[in-house]
């Protein structure tokens, strides 16, 4: 149902990237803005929403920081490699962290395991695509 | 692979919306946000760039505005129905004019033709979802 | 010390606006983004935080709107005039309904005073493009 | 005009850092994002929008990154001064990339000797920023 690997391969100049790990990254950034947004949003209606402070703080830096790096990684267009290195280190770390806190609650909440494995996953494929641009460059 | 309906399911007071005409929307929104940067930035690089700048204008706001939605459609505490409605209507029209716009050159151009498909979808899950806060109010 | 005017003159196309009112109606828009994001925050920290997730959410939706919405106004290429005015009118209903939020806890919280006042700066700015473009069309 | 400054004297629990500084980053980035949209737009609308297709490029990514960071630094509550760091490195190289383009043709495009103005300014908010979160750990 997601269309990125198919319209990153109708680049007229693609970036010689792998178009899975790329497409892969795309999907994992959006689907952790939606999945960031939504655990914040159950958190705020929890009876103990003040314990989830930091919770939501943690999870709104990550639904931005994802969100800035879905775009800039689909653009192909004559890419600044050290750009994207800088953005995908920082969308690393925001779901490293975001990742950690909701773990430390995922049995109570389940929104919380639900987060967490959406910032696994972008957090991987972050680190996947560093690693090939690493070798790329 | 998406993570929308499961965690949607989880809040602890959820909209009483069909879940899955939800995270439809939530999904599609953000596939359009990827496919239609993608696009824009695939017409950027084509070599007649000029007889393209409005479907990359228009690809970019259909961007900002599915953005702006998948946000606003992921949270269920305390939802403004009115509101909610305001931006799908906004952003069925950017989904309209993008797909509509791509269309037109889907057979000399593939990101279009993948982009139209993107936006066609993403048109649809908003009309959906208009329909249920319809008949719901 | 914003650039928003100045910039809006150099367009080899200008949309034939006023360009001090979408100059005004940029800034109110990003100036609200960050004021509801700052609102939205201040309110998390706030003792009485579960009393205030009316307030949080509709902060954050406005933020969202807002941002899309000067992204949007910022392009001058080929506009879409409905699809401008569809955009505007879900920002002008949600700065209206989170300066409403707002202004009933001003005298309690600084932080939403200071975040009702940008909201209607928003929200009239808006107005003011809205009746513009009507009368351009 | 811009409300920042005095929305972050009221958080319940500010971050220590100096105020001033904090409200012209978080001004700075937006600005930047208005900017550059309007500049990528008015690259897009030049006849020559060939030659520009890197600079379009960069701006759209300075946008995007300039709107998550401020949104991350208008929060206050629990901070990552790590993750602080790694956003705002990400924004400063933006800013950087994104000024050292515009001023390449900033004497035959006003648009570009605008945005230029304003990533700079956004490039030195986010290194003072920088230097203020590396004294203050």
């Amino acid at each position: 149902m997601q269309h990125s690997q198919q319209i990153l391969g109708t680049h007229p100049q693609p970036m010689g990237l792998d178009a899975q790990a790329l497409a892969d990254c795309i999907d994992a950034c959006f689907n952790c803005v939606a999945t960031c947004t939504a655990c914040a949003d159950a958190c705020l209606a929890e009876d103990m929403v003040a314990e989830l402070r930091h919770c939501i703080r943690t999870d709104l830096d990550c639904a931005d920081i994802c969100d800035a790096t879905g775009r800039v990684i689909s653009r192909q267009t004559q890419p600044d490699v050290s750009l994207l290195q800088a953005q995908l280190q920082a969308c690393a770390a925001a779901c490293k962290a975001c990742g950690d806190e909701c773990e430390q609650h995922a049995q109570m909440h389940a929104h919380c395991r639900v987060c967490a494995e959406a910032c696994r996953r972008c957090e991987q494929s972050c680190n996947q695509l560093l690693q090939q641009l690493g070798s790329a460059a």
